[in-house]
């Protein structure tokens, strides 16, 4: 095994030895300097030093720190932001004092010390999203969080111009997480700013040199992302590629792998997506993946979310490295099958797209784009979307990024202002149920009748639970409590008409 | 073999034996009288005659004719019609003199002769319907006949009034196919008119005495259906009961069949139904149904089309005794394998109901109804309407018959309208078509773009070969043609909207 295909923790052993391990449980007092450095919980700490740049930095310098508080301690991995600056970036998950200790087989980065005061988040940082309930999702404070994504592709790659319009889109959007590449994706004669691996003229790319300036660029847009309120969920190996990078060497690929995750991790709203349409990238075999997989749940200190996104060869999502599902298909009557198989959340993350350009999977209608995202929340799941919208004035379709020409959007706001205001826990479904339903037992029952308009129903509620009643018009986007209470079996007369919900309370 | 069980052809054998065979080779002429009667092509004769009225004579007198024109000879079977009178009907299918000599084990029924003259049908009568290009159906003179049909359990056990409103509302609908119940169904509190067999006050049932007057008053209904160009799609039996009759004793199942095709064949529009939810139907075995087909095929000379519906259970349609698929589901991407395997035509024959009562396969909306029959059609297959609106009056929904309330029924007759103004032989999927189409190839193609909304599409045509193209709306009703012709690869800009269809038709 290569210097190069070492991990950072088997490095840490060979280069800095059994010391540090007795120094950590002594942690060092913060300097008063230190103790000025605020940083909040779950935002980012970072330290820079000067130290070579001759050879391949990339390569031949390694760095580590070990960042320590009390009890705790968590080993990163810096990274080499060129010009001879080497970070450390850290999101610190507890508030209190922290002191950090490098380790380095460069001299200069050696054994450099410092600290930080975590303090209380703001109102607007809740921490990273992690899985709960089984199912569903949560910030790390404990607020809830419903996936409602969206689709950018090329987010990062469309120039300023064009990338500060996909972000004001997002800003007034409904849109809690956008799915995005890492590596570029061709688009038409869009030039790309940089390339993410030192490239010469003849187009040979130098893998071990990736270019610092195109990854603080995507930092730039995830920190933007993070300040609206957006989970960055980022596509790490994609088969879109006209210079190479999906066909890299596997020393390649896991170096691009660390150096990125060293990079992106201490932002709190990255998830990682190791493919998108991983099967259709031929050069990678599955021991391929299992590696990358690995790789990132031994780099990434904070354990974000990890999925892979398929084409046709559907993933095995059981497998532990996963923390969700990922899917490509609008198969929601699988839903239960799969909950059962995985025991873990399930984003359909790609139901084709709202739009009207040729290629099957991106002409939905706004109202199919509407009711997938509905038949999703009450499979106990959720959905993303997307859209392509034939550009008239050359501009790219917003699966890539710019602006959103859809109807769609509005009703999956609609959509997740009932979810939020009607559970904290997310929805389960409630299989066998005569007409699709979800919620969670004796509190709440949203139906969805989809295309069927009975003009009355007799909802199978428990007894002894009483019950307010809500009717809901997913496309015209009202709510009209119905007067009463309801328990037990209780009929309603419904609006006669396809694509309604209703929605039962408990009364607190 | 107990004479009960015999059929007409063993019957025949023994009662009649070897003389009436020479004597068929020489037809008898035609007496002036004989020569008067005039029947159309594929009209009905009929001949009645006085026997015995004492005993069962449903089952101690044996009744057959013979009839004969050139060198054709069809054997059919008599049937008893109550106070002493016993009929043969009989449906000519080649113009010309025939004659006809009874056989019976009652001596005042046996060897009576007769003739008629066959002329030509009239306008509106163009022969039974038969199979047809493998997954279609035409009429015997080879008119095209597309099903379009519908459902009226109870056409003929509404009483007067309900009765002719459900034809006068036939007749104003687009629909050219019934299903209806040979056997009555329970309907809310409406009096049976007669039952089929007799039945003493305590309600025990005398399965073996028909009820004539029961089977004169459906007669009645078939011949009106008849007129209106309607196609009476004759259910044998069904799980919905509240008398016995779907748990007779096989002696008796096989007498009402047999009874019910010697009174019933002879018309034209007349299709076997073998059962409504066949596996619903405990008290039979796969055995039963075999028999069941074996009579049917056995006792009609005329060789009706047949098929049998389920609830849950498929049928083997590969079976030779079924002419066509009856399938209750909507499973239209399973058509091509189906059509593949069984290589004849598929009817979905119940596709759920528009409508609005609160059981879930009564409540669609004429949106979903009319996209199913779109879909049905671009799968090379035919589907069958049913509605269920919730009745206010008291009166029965239009799945037993009343009055049409929905509005599928207008888009359907507009799909039908553009079948027949489109093929003489039916469609025939595309397989591995990009978006959904069928037809006839370097001919005709009809494509229906579902939930797909694409503003522009390149259509796959044949070189070589020049098309008109309309633009079609299956929900406004609108054909608008498309300036041009076409040929090749050929792109055509597309309303933007969902549920749209394209044809393009060979320039002649």
């Amino acid at each position: 095994m290569g210097p190069t295909t070492m991990n950072r923790r088997e490095w840490l052993k060979l280069s800095a030895g059994a010391a540090l391990g007795v120094r950590s449980l002594i942690p060092p007092n913060l300097s008063a300097a230190e103790q000025q450095e605020e940083v909040e919980q779950w935002g980012v700490f970072e330290a820079a030093f000067h130290g070579p740049s001759s050879g391949n930095p990339f390569i031949d310098i390694r760095l580590a720190a070990r960042f320590i508080c009390q009890h705790r301690t968590v080993e990163v991995s810096g990274f080499y932001d060129g010009e001879g600056t080497y970070r450390v970036r850290f999101m610190p998950d507890i508030q209190g004092a922290w002191t950090f200790e490098t380790e380095s087989n460069a001299a200069e980065l050696n054994g450099k010390r410092g600290g930080f005061r975590c303090i209380a988040p703001s109102s607007t940082n809740h921490g990273p999203v992690q899985v709960a309930h089984q199912y569903h999702f949560q910030y790390a404070d404990g607020t809830p969080y419903f996936p409602f994504g969206t689709t950018c592709y090329s987010l990062a790659f469309l120039g300023e111009e064009l990338e500060n319009e996909t972000l004001q889109t997002l800003k007034s959007s409904p849109f809690n997480k956008v799915r995005m590449c890492l590596l570029p994706k061709p688009l038409g004669n869009t030039k790309l700013f940089a390339y993410p691996f030192e490239r010469d003229a003849a187009g040979k790319n130098d893998y071990m040199r990736p270019v610092p300036q195109y990854f603080r660029h995507i930092e730039q847009r995830i920190q933007e992302l993070q300040k609206l309120g957006i989970e960055a969920d980022i596509i790490l190996f994609h088969p879109y590629d006209a210079w190479g990078f999906k066909a890299m060497p596997a020393e390649a690929d896991d170096h691009y792998l660390r150096y990125a995750v060293a990079r992106l991790s201490a932002y709190r709203n990255v998830w990682w997506s190791l493919a998108n349409e991983y099967d259709l990238i031929k050069t990678k075999t599955p021991a391929d993946w299992d590696r990358f997989f690995r790789i990132v749940v031994a780099s990434d200190p904070y354990s974000h979310l990890r999925s892979i996104h398929y084409s046709v060869v559907q993933y095995d999502y059981s497998r532990s490295w996963v923390t969700h599902a990922s899917l490509q298909n609008y198969q929601f009557d699988k839903a239960a099958e799969w909950r059962q198989a995985w025991r873990k959340p399930i984003i359909y993350d790609e139901i084709q797209y709202e739009g009207n350009i040729a290629r099957r999977w991106g002409n939905l209608s706004a109202q199919e784009m509407t009711r997938r995202f509905w038949l999703a929340i009450v499979a106990g799941t959720y959905a993303t979307h997307g859209e392509t919208y034939m550009s008239t004035d050359g501009k790219p379709v917003w699966s890539d990024g710019g602006t959103l020409h859809g109807s769609s959007p509005e009703r999956i706001g609609f959509l997740r202002r009932i979810l939020e205001q009607s559970t904290r826990v997310g929805l389960n479904e409630f299989e066998g149920s005569y007409y699709l339903s979800a919620g969670t037992p004796n509190e709440l029952y949203l139906w969805f009748f989809d295309y069927h308009q009975p003009a009355e129903y007799v909802f199978p509620l428990p007894e002894n639970v009483l019950f307010r009643a809500d009717l809901i018009d997913p496309w015209e986007m009202t709510i009209q409590p119905v007067a009463g209470t309801f328990s037990g079996k209780s009929k309603l007369q419904l609006p006669g008409k396809p694509y309604q919900a209703v929605r039962f309370r408990k009364i607190a």
